[in-house]
């Protein structure tokens, strides 16, 4: 029972999602939600899964990746991975050949995520927790920080979930009457918090903004997203024109490394009331660290596939404590909300014990492909209470999904 | 004769570098030097070479991701792309569902930019003229800058060449008895410019230093590069402990990513005359922009396929001019050299118009595998007269070094 890695499996997994717009913004226009799936083979029986996000085109890219790692892995126990798992994390991610391809960046580092993830949720199996709790006991048991911190915390999480946001009702590619639908029903179920998707173009962006506010009243949260599309001083003015809608915050205003950028954007936008959040293409810990140092942003949106996997989340989590920014995780495309969950709820429980200007984002589809989906009550995010990291598919969606020569692609295909 | 692109072939070749340790620092302790090398077909005949150069094992991935963008290039006239070269950049880096791999960074842009080199090398070809005579006309013709300037330094280059540095006589690996050899040979062919790698061990490194700086005189320039290997407090006393050796920079003391981490070690070792140089895994326009916003670097060291082709580099070249900071291009590897000889002929003729402070690097092998290999005289790169980007390889050279097919090893394999 050494739990060794017999073998590494990694498919191709892709959702036609472009087919009804679901996930469009304004640099991504077409999105196919798609993930590459690796599932470890243990000698004992016991499996782990693990995948990345990606957008469609180039997935096999990704998987070709992860095949290139998959002797770093194949081989080695549990074990010797976890009791030495920063050793186990350069071995990934500074390889003295493959290192050259990013390093900690792009695809390379997309496919150590992947790996990873899987990694930790065969660890977290393996000792019968779900990976948030694997986590807080961790934690306190050795006494890492203020252990009267962790009980209130936990319980209250297991009674009300994380605070969350949803993204499903203003995807740029929705119709208004689509957005006012989603937007009465999404009311109904007792959703507070709503972003919106802007960037395309200034009037339109009103208009949405202004639609979406008057379905939500005053007292509820927008936020929007700019998905990159502008240059610094762009985002400046067009941010500015539609502050008059009171978002807390614009996201991704501009390049994802441009550090400096977001500062100055930080800075001018400060005296309106809206914070910069950003982090879903930030691609490693040193970038967030240099976000962090330079008051760039006000949010850190840790991603669970962006960056390497729960090593890095982690460093991620600890630093943003120390700056006092609130981190409101990443979600949506495919097996997100299922990963980054486990994150938040360590945040919580461990490191910030705070819900102030925090929540998770939450987006409704592709969770019926996972064997232990999210589970939303009134718009928080209830803690999984299977074994694991919560991002196994079912076998049937991913031979169905399977790209190219799945059945729902062969359809599309011979359309 | 339009040009029209008709295919697009990209193959996997290594060399076998490791073997004898050549190209060995403290990151990468066994590279095999490899490329991802492309070649475009069009209908008229002339054929457009490019390549992008890689550490050996994981430039499958690369070409994996080469295939994945051919689909954008194939089909496309020289003319149509040359006509809206903005746009045709924007077409390869921004597509909606690839672009979630980089955005600009990682494999996605080391492969973007393999293309890009053969589309620039296809360029180069149809007009008759080596690139960077393409380069010169192109800005002298739309008086895009002072034209008096042109003329001078075109001929002054013609006749003297470009003054180069060798990084040959001192990787890691290499004995002390094979670099004092290397370096009596060099002082011997003129070399006045030479480079240590550092980092492993500082008494090594003291050790090392202290050699070359016997060897080399007083007068002579050295260099030390440490291939990321430090943190940034690290870094600083590191350094601090060699500066007896009188090195005109550091190279890459901390992560590529880090850029208030090298504007801090800038700040504490200007007061000891050690300059900060960095940029050959700097992996866009925006990193470089904020390097020289933060005052982080002191020398910047353009890379011909970490950035997007001449496209990218031709506007660090103006920023890096802009914040008067002199530009040093990486090259070595295999074909870095006969690249980017080419920018910097274009960054002396047409941009900076100034030698202060500045040389290209070189390394002394695998040229032999180039149709147009670079020319050294007198320690000094002399501009390239054949028409192209003078990346296209020995037909033989390729065929040979196939990984995992070709001869070299299957034999290395057999053994």
């Amino acid at each position: 029972m050494l739990h060794k890695i017999t073998s590494l499996t990694v498919r191709d997994v892709r959702f036609p999602t472009s087919l009804e717009q679901h996930g469009s913004d304004a640099m991504h226009t077409d999105p196919d939600y798609s993930v590459a799936y690796v599932v470890l083979d243990t000698d004992c029986g016991l499996k782990g899964f693990g995948l990345t996000f990606t957008v469609g085109k180039g997935t096999e890219i990704v998987v070709c990746a992860v095949e290139a790692v998959a002797g770093l892995v194949v081989g080695k126990s549990l074990q010797e991975i976890v009791s030495d798992f920063r050793g186990f994390y350069r071995l990934l991610t500074s390889d003295g050949q493959m290192r050259w391809l990013g390093p900690e960046k792009g695809v390379i580092h997309l496919a150590i995520a992947a790996v990873l993830n899987a990694v930790w949720d065969l660890w977290a199996r393996a000792e019968g927790k779900p990976l948030w709790k694997l986590l807080v006991d961790m934690v306190s048991h050795r006494e890492f920080r203020l252990d009267c911190f962790f009980l209130l915390p936990e319980e209250h999480m297991l009674k009300e979930g994380y605070p969350a946001y949803t993204t499903s009702c203003a995807w740029l590619g929705y119709s208004d009457q689509l957005l006012k639908q989603l937007c009465t029903d999404a009311l109904k179920s007792g959703w507070t918090k709503f972003k919106v998707k802007v960037g395309a173009d200034l009037e339109d962006d009103k208009r949405r903004c202004r639609l979406m506010r008057q379905m939500i009243g005053p007292d509820n949260t927008l936020m929007i997203d700019a998905n990159q599309r502008w240059d610094v001083a762009e985002a400046i003015s067009w941010v500015s024109s539609l502050a008059e809608f009171k978002p807390l915050w614009v996201e991704e205003p501009t390049s994802p490394d441009d550090i400096l950028g977001h500062a100055a954007i930080s800075k001018a936008l400060a005296p309106l009331g809206i914070g910069v959040a950003t982090g879903e293409q930030c691609h490693n810990r040193v970038m967030f660290k240099q976000f962090l140092q330079a008051s760039a942003l006000q949010f850190v949106q840790i991603d669970s596939c962006r960056l390497g996997s729960v090593n890095e989340n982690l460093a991620v989590l600890l630093m943003a404590h120390k700056f006092q920014v609130p981190v409101c995780p990443h979600a949506g495309g495919v097996g997100l909300c299922e990963l980054v969950q486990h994150l938040i709820l360590f945040d919580y429980i461990c490191v910030s014990g705070s819900l102030g200007n925090r929540m998770c984002e939450y987006v409704d589809h592709l969770h019926e492909h996972f064997t232990s989906p999210v589970v939303i009550h009134d718009a928080h995010y209830m803690p999984p209470k299977d074994p694991g990291y919560s991002c196994e598919m079912l076998e049937s969606s991913v031979q169905s999904h399977q790209y190219p020569e799945g059945d729902v692609w062969t359809l599309i295909m011979n359309k």
